[in-house]
């Protein structure tokens, strides 16, 4: 979808951006990620349309797509109404529009609509669909809406060593995965665990939720003292996460509540 | 100076990050120009060194090189202070530090110093010393002042197809360049034609000089009307250029003074 | 090991040359594999030595590293001599030598030998371990010898996305693979079934073993009439395979040697 | 032309395999340049025909262009028959086939033909139409004789430093070296130089002619004390060069008659 000439347009927390070591240029041979600011962690589509420009000009790195994250950066999820809005900006500039889905599932549960409205009926074309994150080993997919994007892609993944000797034994956890929801479920369960967790947090006079928590990952600003302070009881939270100002705690598909109950004693004390 | 996986600190207005059409992200294989707003075309110290982070750590590219251009992109040269201040910077992150000098000259007539001085003594550590400005063709040195950054360039010149044939034909031109001060003299009479026309435009009321004319180049706020009259009167000017808020004018080495004077009165009239 | 001006010499069989798709093309940035044509599928230091040229010439791509297969692509396996005798030559050059382990353990275990014997001890500086091939899934490792080759594979892993998200329990095989000789064990198992299924073939008239069958490889010249009886019995015989005059047999850690039996009666009736 | 996992199929000796440091497999991204024995330098199509293989499956690299040089390494010109046969079973595989024309008028001259005749009319789709070795310095042209190949490559050329500013200024050249017959007039008489040359050495009892001189360039055989007699001379005569057996030497559009005359002379005596 993008040559080594394009540019990439994504949130400036993106995790391709920030947390891939340069994996997207490496892949394209050189493509420039230009960074969104966004409101919170999710770009709009008014600043993607300003940004876009210098088609067609040799002495610039040409527009070619766009990469949205659902669940954003923030743990924030775009709605149907923003997904459609960035995306039909994104086809007005012939742009494909990728949505990296490594908490798809959280996503989607947080919604409460299908997948298909979620990806291709809202307009996007390629979705990296993360299983990894929700209850499976080292497997991920690849999901094409517009079937003319694959083009070389196996050829690219085999000599990239993405063709694993015995790869079917990984990917069989997909089947399983989507079979009786086994996914919806794992997601509706971390997002359970991330609102009682939130809804604990926010009721401690010193701690300030940084963005809604509209899936299975809570942001707060936590004070120095608290922090180390649970540090010392045995927990490991870094302060120095993401967007520098706020503390990332992430619940999953197999988080006790007991377990959360036991964090939230820990801060009243 | 940079692998693939390395950061290049820049202005967002660099011709690195903007022109080139990614071609530093090509040649490093995919590294990533990180983009500073400095003051005006000029990056700073300070936001230099807010901006490095992220070392040793796998997820992030690393920094690796800063480069600034001298003269900088708004025609703005920096002076020594401010070149000594930035390569601390870099050096203290052990950073390389790049200078690209495609108005080299016309820089360093501007400060009135060495060449020694505006570079190695001033902490550059390499120079892509421009002369195709100051009245060359398609000639160009990269100097070093580090003699171990050279590393394996011969060989990345020659597979990248810069190593000619014939190319003793081109590079005899650099011999003649800096004999006798063809140089200094060609970016004296730019820089002089520069400051003939930075200050002519300036008396007129509906005019404003965006950025101070420290060497050749002029940049600024013609009224849309005037604009629309010298294309009419056979210039070609070009009001989408550069940082969207001002034009570009370049004065030369073979710059006729009475061409600026023409100039000067149609706008006048 | 090897810029993207480097030469890396190896078998014209060699996996490397002609089963990854280009991959060490595309991780090096486009080095070059120099084919040699060995004997059967092993390359001679010989051969090498006598390859070797261009170096600090511009013009030409630079000697920069070995690659041998152990098992080698015909199934033998290079005894600890051939080993030595490349790595020799190889070192003599100042080129660093690669073993490409897939089947490791069944060279190991053909060769009555230790790791380090067949590793470090006769001069091998990196080696890919394999285990995919010999019960686990998706498995291996980069064994460095000389520390100071390491250098930024880190980094280089994670931006090509070989640093997979939980990816401890993939690496957790090879705690068990290596624990209680269940790597050998599995390797002597499958070398006892290469040789029952080799020395049931040999009896055959009309069947001709193309290469001596080290470990579990089994390289046969069968006539077309009896691949073509096979395959209407339900087998899925490829007479296209590998160097184009051999058809490839392969017996694995579980194969059950009733099988054998049973795929040698097909052939004797 | 050729994806990053493709096949280049080319003479072993070519100066893109052997003499450009790797820059096919940079500008690539990696594609594998398959190397021809051929006849003498020239490919051959029943050769090419063969080598091509492995089309479709991911595990090989893929079959993508093919390349000739004309005038070929060893000084010979490929004759029109030849290139239609070649180009013929580059296009039964949809291969592109580019020509390599660093001293494409030196060929022409030598096959009496237009053109045309000698490139598109002959199956050629991309030549590099080389004039530094005929007159020119730094210039070179690529020209489509499918414009639908061009596709990008304004972009790729911009972002690998090849549109060079005051490039008009190069390029210019090619304006009057392709008016008035001025390359045809120069490769005749650097042509007429080699032939004189090459009748001269022929003459002598000890120097063997290696290969047919077709154009300007002469490869002979000549024994060991007559080359360090040469170079006791002031010759300077590199016996290390090309296939390891003949010396190469080259006629001009400036060569002076009489200069061969002396150097012949020394031969003689």
């Amino acid at each position: 979808m993008t040559p080594s000439f394009g540019n990439i347009y994504c949130h400036r927390l993106s995790h391709i951006n920030v947390d891939e070591c340069g994996a997207p240029e490496f892949y394209t041979g050189g493509a420039k990620l230009v960074n969104l600011n966004g409101i919170d962690g999710k770009i709009t589509a008014e600043e993607l349309n300003n940004s876009i420009g210098g088609k067609g000009i040799v002495h610039h790195t040409q527009p070619s797509s766009v990469s949205i994250t659902q669940l954003s950066e923030t743990g924030e999820a775009y709605n149907l109404d923003e997904i459609k809005n960035i995306s039909e900006v994104a086809h007005k500039h012939k742009l494909n529009i990728h949505m990296d889905g490594a908490r798809f599932a959280n996503a989607l549960v947080s919604l409460n609509c299908s997948p298909a409205e979620m990806t291709w009926k809202s307009g996007i074309d390629v979705l990296s669909f993360g299983a990894t994150k929700n209850g499976c080993l080292a497997a991920e997919a690849i999901i094409f809406f517009k079937p003319e994007l694959v083009g070389n892609l196996p050829f690219l993944m085999k000599r990239a060593g993405h063709l694993l000797s015995k790869m079917s034994f990984v990917s069989a956890q997909l089947d399983a995965y989507i079979s009786n929801d086994v996914w919806i479920k794992n997601a509706k369960h971390a997002n359970a665990m991330g609102k009682k967790l939130s809804q604990g947090l926010e009721k401690h006079k010193n701690i300030k939720i940084a963005y809604p928590t509209d899936a299975n990952e809570v942001f707060v600003k936590i004070p120095k003292d608290i922090i180390d302070q649970l540090n010392s009881e045995g927990y490991t939270i870094n302060d120095d996460e993401w967007d520098g100002n706020a503390v990332r705690l992430v619940t999953a598909w197999n988080t006790d509540p007991t377990d959360i109950d036991t964090f939230l004693n820990y801060i009243k004390s």
